[in-house]
């Protein structure tokens, strides 16, 4: 039964046992980012916490509200922030929260937090917020043990080898592609509008950035290859690449008992 | 449909086409918190979010993905920060935030934003980032009209007087108590073990706060006036003085059309 | 003599003697804010620092200087910003004064601490200055304790009910009306110019807030419901109600002998 | 009559009235710091505010309230942050409340405002919030132009050879000296102790700073060098000094007419 | 002569001449990092300033000060912040700084900037610095255009195929290896010591990272995969790459002619 | 041999070493500022770093890479923010470098951290950087003691009647003058144009500044009193008071053997 890993869906008491049997707890931390015309806008936060639910269904974990905004989106990885309904925030607001958040899971006694990804540009700011509230709450001496990942890494090379026949084109440019809407398709089908999948090749990008953005370097669709040939087949076997690899991940670093 | 108020289940071309046409945005703010052993952790960005969508799906708006951290749980409307799973932020963190959305949804060409306070503690840190938000963009000059509302507010007189026969309590002490139970009850009354809603009765506050706080202060539950007699019904009531009065207030502010 | 209850008219070797004997600070939080054409700009800082002293002369304690600057005013409860003379701070400044102030005075060794407020808008402005404050200082561990209130939360329901024979309109309409008139004509009579009293009957407020603000919702004069009927024998008694039972809670929550 | 100077005195029908008259704002950016045994902790805003109360007497302009908690103490200068009762503020929360006074006093329509620093230690923080808010205001665009002084300055060469016979030993160690003994017993003699003055030699203070500061090098009394040979007639003149030439400068600068 | 270049050598008038001219400016963005025992903790910051140094003097351009602190080191990329000579910044000091920077050369009529990375974990925090830069100067009407780069990314396919015959490992692992050492031969041979390359394999990292840091993860040399084979050929060719890619970018970007 | 004073050109192990042996750690906080036609714009930061090795060569101490961007510079010691290349950042982004990095040499085992400050306008910035780390740290507990200092300071009375034997302007005005075209003549004389010094006689200011600054008021050279009867003789004379006089103090405050 999913409901039970949603942590807001808990009474603080139940969430208080849950906690002192030393359940991990992933916080999401994605964005409200444009995806295409085919993706909705709420992909990176949905499929985070998709994601964390997976994995914590697996090892008794419980997942915390998704962080839905992100750092602002850049061409090259998201498309920029010249699309409408990308709703971004300051570097120093996403640390902030992050922060804020770990800071409280330690009051709680939380013991082993994962701090789940799904925004590219997210990971250096969700860093920063880590490390501020390690130095606040006295780094090892706190007793906290902090993971953080960007889910996409623990999609194994085989996997890619066969998701993507023609050669993966990198993760910068899976944005709105073939990983995430198969991943989509796994999880959240019913968000997904396969006949809405723009035709954009991959977007070609030089190895430096311009401010203000070039946004003619862009596919209007905001895609940046194609998620022709995504499917819920190969969202599945990426969902488990990630999800059982999450679950390998923290179980290795956190000493955990297999469970049951 | 419901599915079509939530922004983050619509792809950036929908939501540009809606935000084109005058859609109104609703950005829940909410809090993960505790509310006793019969209510969720989420109760407030829950309701925030359940109330918005109500009101959205009344006028043809639409709802943004809710804060779901908010600020610190005080003793005397919500229990206070000792209690394991609340979670919450600094001030600057929540006014950033909020300052940082509707600087977004101003990019975006939203001209009516509606910022709806589910948690006690929230309103002055949303006011603080709207007024930001609204200083850097340069006030009526934006073309852009923001309203903040608590929703609890929009109870009327007559609701409360049926719904308290005994007399209403006030709604600092309503937390985890008739009002948000009754709508929990009417909105997601899955989340609600009316089996374990406690005896505590009202709790008495003197007219101060104490920091470090007064733990004792506050019943151990952390529900603040007993939630008994809470029902579907009664959450219908109030449901409706709520949406329907956000929905009234939102034409009467905003000059729109009424929506056949 | 009512000089030597100011730490700012004290030689700090005076003043270290004080607090070495246990004296109780009061920091009051005031405002410069429009108070309608009778009352001074200075209103919420001169009162608020007027009962700060009241109390402290009952009770041996110390008033530090006040904060004259105060978060910004909202047209429901101050008449708002668009006022000429109102000079209000952002919400982290006001939180930032408050959390050094409470650094200082716990250096000093102060152990009782009382912060009045006498402006609506600083309350949480100020709670947020105290709990970053207790969290660096590391709470309990400190050995301070701060009480907040805001000071018309003192006031009796009979002496309401008295000075307010009509019915009592509610705290954040007496903005500028009976009750800081009268507490004004008992404290600082000089300051009040009764023949400037406006008629501005109550205001009337939807139960929401605007951004711009609607600033036809507020009476030119900046008074949010009438002054009329404001006297010194009111004041007193309201001034007896405030200062008498801060006393009291200052001396049941910190446990200080009666003072002969 | 003295209190028509004091903004927080005047109701805001009056203030405004004399704004539009293009009465010149004085801002007393003062401090809470040991003044030695004889002098009250408050003396660097009381005499910032009486200096400012002179000037704006002189020449029709309106004081506001002073800032009374300023930038840390320096041993060299004001004995440092180890003494009993110096309460001081951090320098971004000193910088923050002068933007923001100077952003009100704008939007008042406020066209020459003059922030009249009375303690050493403010002057580069308070230079900073002037900075803040004029690149927010837009610059000379803005329409207003600030004076920022330190009233020390304004002594003439002629009279530090008078009231120092044995020769001026610099204003750094002028704390609680002669210069601000003889002031204050010509603005506030109510508040001097001539009889607790020690005898606490100049301090000689090496040309650098040690953090931890050597609060050996301080004298115990926080006297940097002897107030010995104050007098309200020493006082007298430098206030003529002081007053007069901030009343002189304010008028060249300002370009205003001679008041008669 | 390469000293021209350098804009810290220059007199202010030719500096302002230069400018006018139309010169692009280069602001190197470094560290002070471990780099393994043959490289200098400065070499993040000297390779981004020879890099920048040698393609202004290619196309007439100018290099500021470097920004020689970085965000902080990650046990991935540049061995992490448990070793000494390490000092890093918070990110929101980073971002700042380039903030700050940005601002000012744009107020001294700089049309065309170049923020040259020459440390992994500043990219994100360099990105945010000119974010926030641009939004305050107002984007594109400011009439400033910023590139930001990672010098690394110029390196061609061809070149890396050649420098590293058995395979090249990924920039984020090669900190202190070939790349920088071959780099620093090529620039700033003096201060490479080809004996103290140590033998340490290339670390193997798994997909995810730890807080507190997993240091056994990292060679106890600080050199994540081995130096061995750098040479001042290998960083002749590299460098030609790295220059000359930059160069060219710029001149397309910013519509250059070919200076002669 | 110089170079090895430079903790940049060092690995990290030798850092490591000499930090082990106590070495003082040094960090030039200085600025990129107009100096008139005939001095750098990096003069602050290259005579901050210059004076720096030469202590730190006589002591064995060693030189972190300087800070190059300083405090917004002001008229009356410095020109102003109006000259091109004065490249300044904001008060609290100084302090934060300045804290960030005393955390860091901390975290080293530094015990022993001179702060070398070679712009005026940098010294109460840098003063707040030490005391926000010093906080942190834990004050005295941390068991680091920090030198703050302005080089010129230690210039001695004898030297100053010789250089200016017309009379010693002061500091503030000697910006760009004698003092410092000397030094830079001894320290680095390839890089003053001897024949570029204009003829500007001192300027004259008024006791208090004015925002926007008077312009006017400084020559338009950016030289505040003439740099006539420079030279390299006189600059070896103050560089010997300088730097003797630092390692002279940094003996003594930090109680080390002479070295040999």
């Amino acid at each position: 039964m999913t409901a039970t890993v949603h942590m807001d869906r808990l009474s603080w008491i139940e969430y208080e046992r849950r906690v002192a049997e030393g359940a991990v707890v992933f916080l999401p931390c994605g964005a409200t980012e444009q995806h295409g015309p085919h993706l909705p806008l709420g992909t990176d936060h949905l499929l985070a916490s998709a994601i964390s639910a997976d994995v914590a269904a697996r090892i008794g974990g419980l997942v915390a509200p998704a962080l839905a905004y992100g750092y602002k989106s850049q061409p090259k990885c998201g498309g920029g922030q010249h699309f409408c309904g990308t709703t971004s925030v300051d570097g120093a607001t996403l640390s902030a929260m992050v922060r804020d958040a770990v800071r409280e899971f330690h009051r709680h006694g939380v013991k082993r937090l994962v701090l789940v990804v799904g925004h590219y540009e997210n990971q250096w700011f969700v860093t920063e917020g880590i490390e501020l509230a390690m130095r606040e709450l006295g780094g090892a001496k706190s007793g906290l043990e902090v993971m953080r990942l960007e889910h996409w890494d623990f999609c194994r090379e085989e996997t890619l080898a066969d998701v993507f026949p023609g050669g993966f084109p990198g993760f910068a440019l899976e944005h709105a592609a073939v990983i995430e809407t198969s991943l989509m398709l796994h999880y959240l089908p019913e968000l997904v509008s396969l006949d809405k999948i723009p035709d954009d090749g991959p977007a070609d990008f030089p190895p430096y950035d311009m401010y203000p953005p070039r946004t003619e370097w862009v596919p209007p669709s905001g895609v940046l290859s194609s998620a022709r040939g995504s499917s819920a087949e190969k969202g599945a076997r990426l969902a488990e690449d990630i999800a059982g690899g999450i679950a390998r991940a923290v179980r290795a670093e956190f000493a955990m008992e297999h469970r049951a």
